[in-house]
């Protein structure tokens, strides 16, 4: 098996094709990784921040030319792709400035007490310390920030494990020079190749995930294929931890305090949903608006004004058109189209699709119907009882949203609602739009995160790849050279 | 089904016999945990505090009554059940102290930062909430530390989660009695009966586990029982986080330096290993000593003077009985026996057997064989580099030991080595006795934990049931009603 880029905007293979990673060739790669994870775990951490920085450097350096072969690989566009390449490198130096300044790392020293049990006890330092080797499943929807060296494998590399990135097919080329640019900046700074290693293929993966070496997974794509990589990590003969971020439906309510403008709120709406070809983990999936909400026939009107944009891969251009027919079967209602583009290219309308309560109460398979594409479900909805007991019905999301005046006597009730669904609630604001940041949760409960505990994105990632030891009574001389 | 006590001391059964919870019965308790949840929740910490120490307050005036029904189930004597009695109201009321000071739950606030992304961001605080409804599996080894008021319960119920534990059948009357005084305490401070509730039986368990309305379940018990529910938790259509702290094979090194008392460490090393019936998860399963060592003609010598103590339960002992005869046989050799006692109750003499690196490097089952009773398995070895290579083979273990003196060359190389396959390392102790603290951490890789990145005991054990949620840009009177 191999794989190929294909331009989404002319739906046309192009450049080398990429082998994937034989059994033979990955078990030699894992190999490689335990000694890399020696000398990259024991290194000072400063030395690991520094290179880190020098990785982030070097990113930047390549912005140009790195920007130029993702877009021929995605269609996302020279814009959005240096924005994301900045992203991708302030990132890791965000990681390496926490770790320097000793966040999540310092141990904690708990002194001894001398008292009788259950008061007294010996000294104890808890100490963080890598977990392992890291394997990172990247996503095709962020070429960098999500990708070979995004939020994973920068977390993971702070935390001080080895990783091996699993190159997404549908941008082998990009993820082939990230790659490069990184190991070379590894190797200059004198560490050997373990430390981080790219493969390819979905078999490669499989077998790194199962290798009793391996000791963390990470993950982000979609449900069906986050799922079965979860499901092969926790069958080991010894479970390892698999963050999958995986697929998300997320909910937007806005009531009509939220919605005094309506022109506006529907202008905002449709640049959310279509954002990046509506192909984001935060797209905002549903939309609850009051029956007879001005802001319905706003959206219609405006949507027929929007043009598509291609989709990243033939794939994920398909998925999308099956999962809104579904959609569109399963409620008995018509996608409201936006614009269309003739020829080759892996373009769709833009569309929303319009329901009520009642419908999805008695279709809710509907409410967990990802399109991950440009289409958006509008739901009305009659009253509060309503509208509460259909976010009850709502599946785990990474966020939602709630637009409400802060003087709405019915905006507690229901951001309490939904925040019980979901790892961020943003106020006022669309959901799409994920900071890297120390407050960020971008993780919710099941099916939007394999571990609703963790996040994703910003500096507590990190505690995703450290695991606690305490050291009991330890000398100081001998934790002065374990510590 | 259903379950009574039997007097270990007399292999006699006693008291009432105790229904298994039914399926329909089980579903109604769900359904009242889910108002529970309501309730506790959203009550204010405060609240939450005090009602912990009140249940804390009323276990300690119970005490003497418990620790009588407590010895009669588990023959495990008085001091020892009166000392864990009063471990169990000090960690409820630790957990309470932490939550009432803001530590774990205070939200973290990242004020908004004007500028340009990837730098700039909206307000993002990020608040820990509770994950939901919890189930408990207790342990039979301590009634009432790790049992249905113990250590995850405690946990879980600081963190704002109800709790459904499941009670042990080896000690059915201790565990309804401490459920009803835990009951009465929470009747009494005003919340509903759903905060905290007890099932019997495993059927009941599985059914509650798998339920949509539960969020995270907690186990301290065998590698065999921990394993079946971890893969019903992870093969739910919802995967939900599954604690376990399963069986562990805890390794000791001593190295010629820390062996120069040969006698003092026999004795310290016996009364560790036999500490309940050697019936500890954190028990010296295997000992490492120079070959040629005279601690080990003082250990066989000491060990004839040893008496026994009962076991939990018939199966305790039938499974240690089989384990410590495989042992044996996969390494050709007899166990060193300690006194026997004649009789009907639930006894084997103390033993240890001796081998070498070299016979187990040939037969790894052995360094995974844990008899979980009075039976350790004491190893020779001839150098450094068989030790290191015979650690590398250990599999994970909730704790291990060095016994050496600060200045010997080895070490360092010794505990670094220990320390990649623990979750504490103790210096010149025995891993046995497990502080309850903040520098605490009581797990392991797997199998001693399905989670090696989180902790059963000490305040870290909370962070296992809060789910942070950031809220963006949220104005300050909603933010006021709702975090």
């Amino acid at each position: 098996m191999s794989s190929q880029s294909i331009n989404p905007r002319i739906g046309q293979a192009f450049g080398p094709e990429f082998s994937d990673t034989s059994i033979a060739e990955t078990q030699a790669i894992l190999a490689q990784a335990k000694i890399g994870f020696e000398a990259w775990s024991t290194a000072p951490i400063r030395k690991r921040a520094e290179t880190l920085n020098a990785i982030a450097d070097a990113l930047d350096l390549n912005s140009e030319v790195l920007v130029e072969i993702a877009d021929l690989e995605t269609g996302l566009g020279v814009p959005r792709l240096t924005g994301e390449v900045g992203r991708t490198s302030f990132q890791i130096r965000e990681f390496a400035k926490a770790i320097n300044a000793g966040r999540f790392v310092t141990p904690e020293i708990d002194a001894a007490v001398d008292a009788a049990v259950p008061v007294g006890h010996p000294e104890l330092i808890r100490a963080l310390s890598p977990i392992g080797i890291v394997v990172v499943f990247g996503a095709n929807n962020f070429p960098f920030a999500f990708s070979v060296l995004g939020g994973d494998s920068a977390s993971a590399l702070a935390a001080g494990c080895a990783v091996i990135a699993k190159a997404h097919p549908s941008h082998p080329q990009t993820s082939t020079r990230v790659f490069e640019i990184a190991a070379k900046a590894l190797a200059d700074h004198g560490f050997p190749s373990g430390v981080f290693s790219l493969i390819y293929g979905v078999e490669a993966g499989v077998v790194a995930l199962k290798s009793e070496l391996v000791s963390a997974g990470a993950f982000t794509g979609s449900r069906n294929g986050g799922r079965a990589l979860f499901d092969i990590a926790q069958s080991r003969e010894n479970p390892i931890p698999f963050y999958g971020e995986l697929g998300s439906v997320n909910p937007v309510v806005a009531l009509a305090s939220g919605l005094e403008d309506p022109k506006t709120f529907a202008a905002s709406y449709l640049d959310s949903l279509l954002l990046g070809n509506g192909q984001f983990c935060t797209n905002p999936s549903i939309l609850f608006v009051p029956t007879g909400s001005p802001a319905i026939s706003e959206i219609e009107s405006q949507i027929a004004e929007r043009s598509p944009s291609p989709f990243l891969s033939p794939s994920t251009k398909s998925t999308h058109d099956a999962n809104r027919t579904k959609l569109s079967k399963i409620l008995g209602s018509q996608p409201v189209k936006g614009k269309s583009v003739q020829g080759e290219g892996l373009f769709s309308a833009p569309a929303i699709i319009e329901s009520t309560v009642a419908q999805v109460a008695s279709n809710v398979e509907a409410l967990a119907t990802e399109c991950f594409g440009p289409t958006g479900l509008v739901i009305t909805y009659s009253s509060l009882p309503e509208l509460l007991s259909v976010i009850d019905q709502l599946e785990g999301a990474l966020a939602g949203a709630v637009f409400a005046s802060a003087d709405d006597a019915d905006a507690v009730a229901v951001c309490r609602a939904i925040a019980q669904k979901v790892g961020r609630l943003a106020w006022n604001s669309w959901p799409t739009g994920v900071a890297v940041s120390i407050g960020q949760q971008h993780g919710g409960p099941y099916p939007a995160s394999t571990s609703s505990i963790h996040t994703s994105v910003g500096l507590h990632a990190i505690t995703r790849f450290l695991r606690p030891v305490s050291y009991q009574s330890l000398p100081k001389e001998i934790a002065a050279q374990l510590i």
